[in-house]
């Protein structure tokens, strides 16, 4: 049987019954959609990812780019593949009928995008950052510059990036040091380079267009200096498509995600680069910040689909490949079993199930309140939608990244010898995953965004919002028997999450900012678990009232290993989170 | 700064300070030796590794082997690389002198080995290989079989290699299908397909000797009518090298290790392999577990040395790298720090720099439990170290393999984007470590042989004894300040393994052997992790009584990341090792 790449069912399952999708279409920008478009949407995405994508995956990982003459040459496949998205309007989904979009919910919009990662996320990444980057221009840019780059990138005929980290300058946006300078027409000319752009050259797009971060002569120091420019590959001058000196300078290889090549990017060399400035001058990342926080989205949606592909490589394999007997079987001549009659190979399913729809509740959980806080009538609704956003998102990007990598070396575990070889996907998928831990913001960065920026920044508010969200469906699954014993977990951990909190809170106002943070990825670990933990109890509260049948039975199994597995190392975490002075706090490097 | 790969201080200081290797040469067996003569012989591998086996290891990576024309073309460096260590002994260096051996114990075998493997892992396996295939001769062939096979094999001008897997027995030896018909003149021949033959073929050694599994015609089913032979590439007859119907038929496309070609291998397509038996019929199994034990000794040093080079480059990064700013500091006017000063990649190289020498304390305690099993002229010695021996063997094999991949992941980390890259080591050593959970046995497999054959099937003599080692090291460290906090903690963790063994113990003797076995899994990561707090406690110890250095200051600091972070596990761990039903455990196929 062919790999689903994302279980249909399940993905349904999670939109309608747990999430509620269709009440969207009850906000005014979703009324001309229904469930059935939504239905017809993701079915369509799911024959494209299957069909077309998917096959690709392993010859882009065998051909990888090539960067020869100063072009980079990307796979041949690509055109066709990527020509499909554009024709299907991927590009533009969850953007307003006006621009050329289809105004879909982000949820829908997010689940599709589940599909394509899952096919090839290399390739479809050309449409998630072009829509991505178009969007930028659409939120901040001029009439001119909606007009003459948002409208073809949209349209698909233009793919774009994001054009922020430096060789000298990763994580540290701080110290961007590509300079723009005004040419008194409007325009700025830009010298610098940017390292790490992903799709920052193809040989199939008629023109790139860079969305970059940039210091305008003269603008102070640190992020309070940057600015976000357009940078085209060609400029559009006369009507006419002229190069605009962005050279790609370098290929770095990856360990995967082939399909994709990321450069060096050289802006100005012959000083001929005209960049055209996005919103207001020194107020680039602010801006920036729109398309950081869907990529970050976006790279937890990859990790999820990801992880999903290889869990069904691995369920396949196991059900298919006889080896050894029951442990009370001594005889040999009697047949080999498959696998998946061994309990460790059962641990290594379950847990990557749980893994999988676990992190796929959450991101589209994060997708359904950013549709509330984009779209409801409800101001009240709308910012609380907004927060709980906020707070999730460092979660959402780094834990199926994380968790998924977990899972995706237990595909490879699973398979035994065959699947550290290329014969069979896991090992690429492995190889693929580990990006996700490390592009847009590591988990470090993420970890302390949630803890300092968006937990102790916000004085606490976002995370009370979440812990009430969450006693109202341990409230719920309280009243069930099948799912008591699970509530009353979450109820412990959360209380134990909140001492802990207000412990950190009480460091960090003392004036030990180091100590408050000093465990702030392990916090992050906490903080995942802890929220995958509620969104499995919501599953399965709601598999509990269903009629018993084995889709409702491996819910409920796959919660029951989440609360038996994973939320128990809570209490564990809380206690190492809470170390003020860990054993690397104070080491002297020296002793490393 | 060159990357060390294995660090020469801190393996002086686990031979001698720790492990006091220098009394093994009061042992007869090895008295020709001293301390001088093994600190030789260890700066000398050292310098090998570095200077020559290191800078092959990406080029073999970026050259992988091709099969072609019925040969596998292996890397050109490989005859000189493969040559230099031959030339040093390495082959046969823990091997008496009377069969061309050096005698050395394999405590500093292993450390060599540990440089080697560090260098390039798939180089230097030609060597262990044939070692470990000669060493079957040697303890089970004819004399005949040593002269003409053995012999060669011990002198580096041929390698060897360990058949055993077939397409449909990868695990199940007991499915062993390989047949071996008598030809009435003493040998045999064979007729079958054996996979994942790592060196089965070679483009530069003079012979190629399988130590293979086979099944004499009419031998019982199962592993008793699994019997070892030694089935040459090239046979011996009359005083010349024939070709003996050994034919490569398939190359696996590996992760990494490509300097080693992983080949499917017929033997008697046309009816002319001939096979030697080694040892008794139907005592193959027995016989080779000898080397498969030490193979799995090998695969966890080759663990701990992949996961050593890569947190030495992960050190270098973090020490140069300049990124970002204090917590505290907001002003982007002030030069960037390097990335140690970093809570987060602090917490990180601790962690890789705690697993990778907590693994090589492990490797080498049990080289040196081998080398009083083999060379104590006290029988009850013997006796107990071998108990140790067998019973670490499992933890030894699969903790550093899964522990060491754990490290390697945050080395990519520790490099952010780049550690995605070809650019830089990390991704490499990340893809490499991954075999190590896989061959030799899974982690799945070793889990079972701990609980089930090592633990349970010796009536809990052997985890007695491991007890005893342990108090009274923690009765030691009770008594210094330093160490009396983390003596008291292993104590405990000792004492709730202890009652979890009693509880799993009785539930397998009342009948319920899955129910006993279901979470074996977990069982060795709770055993590993507190087998390997004991190896850190000894070592805090020692480093406790020091002057004060940062030498021995990082010592205890990765003994308190140890206790402070890992040991604390061990109570959870029991937890839910102790379920006798998890989740997965009846969980119908089609819930999955």
């Amino acid at each position: 049987m062919a790999n689903p790449l994302i279980d249909d069912r399940t993905l349904d399952f999670l939109l309608y019954d747990v999430l509620d999708t269709e009440a969207l279409v009850r906000f005014p920008r979703f009324e001309m959609h229904n469930k059935e478009s939504f239905t017809l949407a993701l079915r369509t995405v799911a024959k494209l990812a299957r069909e077309s994508l998917f096959p690709t995956l392993r010859k882009m990982d065998q051909e990888p780019p090539v960067l020869k003459d100063g072009r980079v040459h990307t796979h041949p496949d690509l055109p066709r593949v990527v020509g499909q998205m554009v024709e299907q309007g991927y590009v533009a989904m969850a953007r307003p009928i006006e621009v050329g979009g289809m105004q879909m919910p982000l949820t829908i919009a997010s689940a599709i995008g589940a599909y394509l990662d899952a096919g090839n996320v290399g390739a479809a990444c050309y449409v998630g950052l072009s829509g991505g980057a178009a969007h930028l221009i659409e939120s901040f840019g001029s009439d001119e510059l909606k007009k003459t780059y948002m409208q073809p990138m949209y349209e698909g005929r233009w793919t774009g990036t994001m054009a922020l980290t430096e060789p000298h300058a990763g994580s540290s946006l701080a110290d961007v040091r590509t300079k723009a300078t005004p040419t008194g027409k409007g325009d700025y000319l830009v010298q610098g380079e940017k390292v790490f752009i992903s799709g920052g050259d193809n040989s199939f797009s008629e023109n790139i267009v860079h969305l970059t971060l940039a210091r305008i002569d003269g603008a102070p120091a640190g992020t309070k200096g940057v600015s976000l420019f357009v940078i085209p590959k060609r400029r559009v001058e006369g009507g006419k498509l002229v190069d605009n000196d962005c050279k790609p300078s370098g290929l770095f290889h990856k360990m995967g995600w082939k399909g994709l090549p990321s450069i060096a990017l050289k802006f100005g060399e012959d000083n001929a680069c005209h960049g055209y400035l996005v919103g207001k001058a020194n107020e680039g990342l602010r801006c920036m910040f729109q398309m950081m926080n869907g990529a970050r989205l976006n790279v937890g949606m990859a990790a999820a689909a990801n992880a999903s592909v290889a869990y069904h490589e691995a369920l396949a394999y196991a059900q298919n490949r006889p080896q050894g007997r029951a442990m009370t079987n001594r005889d040999a001549s009697t047949p080999q079993v498959p696998i998946i009659e061994h309990m460790d190979v059962r641990r290594m399913l379950l847990a990557q199930k749980a893994i999988v729809e676990g992190c796929l509740a959450l991101l589209l959980t994060c997708a359904r309140y950013s549709d509330v806080a984009d779209a409801s009538p409800d101001e009240e609704a709308r910012a609380k939608a907004q927060k709980l956003l906020d707070l999730l998102t460092p979660i959402a990007k780094s834990f199926p990244a994380e968790k998924g990598f977990e899972a995706n070396a237990l595909a490879v575990q699973v398979h035994g010898g065959y699947g550290y070889t290329a014969e069979y996907l896991p090992e690429l998928l492995l190889r693929e995953q580990k990006l996700n831990t490390l592009h847009e913001g590591t988990t470090g960065i993420q970890s302390l965004d949630l803890l300092g920026r968006k937990i102790f920044g916000d004085m606490g508010l976002s995370i009370g919002l979440l812990g009430e969200e969450m006693r109202q469906d341990i409230a719920q699954a309280e009243k069930l028997p099948r799912t008591k014993k699970h509530a009353g977990a979450l109820g412990e951990a959360l209380d134990g999450w909140t001492v802990l909190l207000a412990t950190l809170g009480t460091r960090a106002q003392s004036g030990d900012v180091d100590g408050a943070l000093a465990t702030s990825v392990w916090h992050l670990e906490l903080a995942s678990t802890i929220v995958v933990a509620w969104l499995w109890l919501r599953m399965a509260h709601i598999a509990a009232k269903k009629p018993s049948s084995p889709f409702y039975e491996g819910k409920l199994r796959a919660a029951d290993y989440w609360f038996e597995t994973e939320l128990p190392r809570a209490a564990e975490l809380c206690r190492r989170v809470e170390m003020p002075t860990p054993a690397y706090r104070s080491m002297p490097i020296d002793a490393f």
